[in-house]
């Protein structure tokens, strides 16, 4: 049995603290929050859990093996420092921390300690981003030609992030998941419509070395919530649209054609696809069971995550080429230069 | 009764020669077209109309007052000008010509002949542009906040022209239309997966002096077509999708929120949206059809259409300027240099 | 060449003249209509075409091989009767007669001359339905289950006819072909919110000797369009969407559970689907023009149509018993006995 | 504090369990269900709750305030019998039991001990219906003309009950709550696809005396989930979706024309809706809170509830009659007689 301690109950510590308490192989041991209000929600569900304002507590309790953080990416770094330097191992959410440079020290602390650093890249653990994996591998995909992410939310302002680092990052992780290749450049575009706030809408395009290449759009200020991506191979393509109840990934065959003559060009241009559609059931599961398995199989084989610290510092590294090339307009930024 | 030849009988020619038919002010005289074999299918149809595979003749047939152009882009300018030349009025498709230069001495050649130049941004005739026209003019919409669209296609590629001068002239007329500012720089990004083909995926972004950003998003290699445009005010905000039978175009009150603690934030992300939407009836009546009469009306009143050559020229200079850009990876160009 | 005359240029009517110009191996010779302004728009369209107010002139025009009926259903067997007594061949709108016995002394007329006669049941030329008879017929799909159609459309009143002579026909058409079995009583339920017109709204169920049951439910008072079938078979399910663009038919693999306890239950209910959708390309050719080749087929063939008359007056049957038990709340009709 | 008794832990029990626990004013003491394994989960989740396989421990526990009861329908009457009889409130799910004998018992029973008799049907505690409510009943809706839904599951069997009572049970309640007239006569329909098992399939239909019909139709077995309702006006009409994540209620502007004329059909025949829409924002609070808040404010205020033992007889009463027009396909039944 692992012993959890969550930090952090906000938007998101809920569910680590519900997942973490139904595991059978662990168990949370407490929860700390600044605010004491939150605690009394914690309190009320789980009379057994300990609670308290103080992180420090709960990160040097010898009665608990591994932290969970759930609080917002600036305290990131500090908290899962302090935490690993305690010997406990560390799971924090995306994006691991605000600056690469703080990433590198985060997996060398782990490393040196010999201690589990896990990021939580949901999306990698949820039934349809396997389904996408497994098809995107098999061969009769052909080669990934194209990523296209749109990813946009309701209307919210965040202070402390742009939208690049709250939304990008999830297709960030997924696009590193299902292609062996790294980008070679990027080039970003955005802009903020409150003065003096970070970016609330913004365009992120990544160029490979290979015929890739990967869009992601992400907004705050969307009217309604998209979550859609599409990926291109050069036999298949697929539809992903995690709101989507029923089929949230659709696999079709492809049917490009060269256009020689009108003809052709009218009768496609009337056509609303091209090939046969296959929608395969995807496990509803919820993504933070398996990731949290996932986690204490790594403690005790002393595994690396899926989701390591390295694959937290290689979207960190992304974002910050991202933000560099936004403040100029797009112009582009190598990667292999930063 | 205004006489029109029709010169293209491919993809949309048909449409033209169907509408300018129709119409009870106009008659269609004469169609040319490269190919007998589509000359045939006019002549089944329309055993009154005269066919010739000779343009030129056709241009210069007296009994003729006003010429449309359904052709591939790099004939525009040569057939756009011989018509005027020869003293017709000339109804061409978007885009108007393959660069800004030859737009210039279309639009001076209308000018110095007193003929009527209009150019087919068929979307201006819409009835759901028309209505978001209309919202977004009144006061209760606010300033424009961002013109995020996704415009992509089937499968095909094309030979011609690269997909910006295909698929984004559509946006940079609507957006032209929709609102009083001119964008001052743009970044465009994109790829052609096939070697030595122009680019079949890409990315435009418009930059704008005041709180506008505009984003086009253009591909002709989706499994999927999609026709969904997002216009946000800083008091409501628009979706329009095209390709919605029933509900084109949704209205949204917005609730934007400058989240000041987690619960906010949480409330906020699983909702689905902000406000009431309201989606007005939108008339279905073909474009066409009142392009014809507005075509037929600047003819017969001297005035100039609402897609004037000077409108076309707007657009094609944008365009160019992509192109500029996209062959750097995004850096952006200044509208104002060029 | 087969000379066609058309009467009735009402709602269905221009699709008939346009369907028969474009074919090569017809023509449309004359049209007739009550409305001499209806006559005017054939005019303009199609200079070469006959008109007249006068349909007896229509039928007895020597020039004229085939008649096509789009007129009000009152109407039809006079019209036909004429036209086939006048040595034509007829194609006539559905349903095809306004009773059973007339439809018989059509058909009877029909084969006593050894004349085509064809009802439109336009449904079963569409590449839908052609590709759902496939997929019906194949053994992997199994024991046919239920048929469960929903037919509603925009607020509209008709005098003629109840809703189910006006849209039931329709899937009772589509049954009829995808289904070898007749259905052996009807239960109808129905009611009219005008007074003194016929019902607007109906509910119509079919029971069959075997596990098969069909319902259909029609309404001309809905909010919105509405073409949806589920059609269930004991391996696969059919989910038939008329309006969708691009998904018009989804085949899903059946996932049935008998369940044993309630963990079973709420694994299901928490589900949005079973197994594995697959969604065929649909070919969108218009159905008339195959319709219009196969009408012409069975004349210079001397065939039997897939829309026979013997279609025709099976279809009216099973309305006639409706309208009885409609009559009395539902009370089942038996199909032997009437 | 109430402190609660839930018997069942299946499908519907979690979530009595967590909101009964998550509401301040109440408290979950103890749990029973006959699986222990299902107990178990209770346990890690809640350790601080009783547990037991012995529901008459439960009933007779002198800290239980009241039961909820969350078991199969056939054993709903014993034990919601048994919890009166020793002075407990009873929450119990729907169908409030077996017969409408067994309610009335239970009814008299209740109102001779004064204790609280609440039926669980959810749906009138949604966002939805409570908006819906509202617009049906303010005066710019006009009088009700039908009420029509589609509520089908996945391939799921039941032993206990037919699919009416799973399901149609809903819409009855639904429609009992949003109407102030009563049915006066049902047909029914349906059909076994499993030899000796219970329908599975089911159309309903409910006769009033004024301008109003309702329709209702439920299935085990379709390939996709469908909770679909229809509900007329005379001047809105409302399209409720509650699989809809964004626009669960629509209200439309009605749009009935009474054709007079071709070209009208025609017109409406290819329009997709009539009116402008408008969907309003609905509150996305979990219904059970309500109804636990609702349920505690009964019991202290000793008053009636909305969805009170009177109103699940109501429900069973039209179930019983809809049970005896299915076994004489569809013949009607008098709800006067009964």
């Amino acid at each position: 049995m692992i012993r959890i301690g969550v930090i952090g109950y906000g938007y998101w510590g809920p569910n680590l603290v519900r997942n973490y308490m139904a595991n059978p192989r662990t168990s949370v041991v407490a929860v700390s929050d600044f605010s004491a209000e939150r605690l009394t929600q914690v309190q009320s569900l789980y009379p057994a859990i300990e609670t308290t304002t103080d992180c420090g507590t709960l990160i040097n309790n010898p009665a608990i093996d591994a932290v969970a953080i759930a609080t917002p990416v600036a305290s990131h770094y500090e908290l899962a420092m302090a935490a690993l330097q305690a010997g406990k191992h560390v799971f924090v959410e995306k994006p691991i921390t605000s600056s690469a440079e703080e990433a590198k020290r985060l997996i060398e602390e782990a490393d040196r300690r010999n201690l589990t650093l896990m990021v939580d890249h949901t999306f990698i653990y949820t039934g349809a981003i396997q389904k996408i994996h497994e098809v995107v591998r098999e061969p009769s995909f052909g080669d990934l030609r194209y990523y296209d992410s749109t990813r946009v939310n309701l209307g919210i302002f965040q202070h402390d992030v742009n939208v690049l680092w709250d939304l990008a990052v999830h297709d960030l992780a997924i696009l590193s998941h299902i292609t062996l290749e790294n980008p070679v450049a990027v080039s970003a575009v955005g802009h903020s419509h409150l003065p003096g706030q970070p970016a609330n809408i913004a365009y992120l395009t990544l160029f490979f070395s290979n015929n890739l290449i990967a869009h992601v759009s992400v907004n705050w200020l969307s009217p309604v919530k998209v979550r859609r991506t599409l990926i291109s191979g050069s036999n298949k393509m697929i539809v992903y649209d995690d709101l989507e109840a029923s089929e949230k990934v659709k696999v079709y065959d492809n049917g490009i054609t060269v256009a020689e003559n009108a003809d052709d060009i009218r009768k496609i241009k009337i056509s609303y696809r091209t090939g046969d559609l296959w929608s395969p059931k995807v496990p509803s599961l919820e993504a933070l069971q398996l990731e949290v398995d996932h986690f204490i199989d790594c403690i005790e084989q002393n595994r690396k995550p899926i989701t390591s610290g390295e694959e937290g510092l290689t979207i960190v590294r992304i974002l910050e080429a991202a933000d560099q090339s936004m403040a100029s307009q797009g112009a582009p930024v190598d990667l292999a230069t930063i």
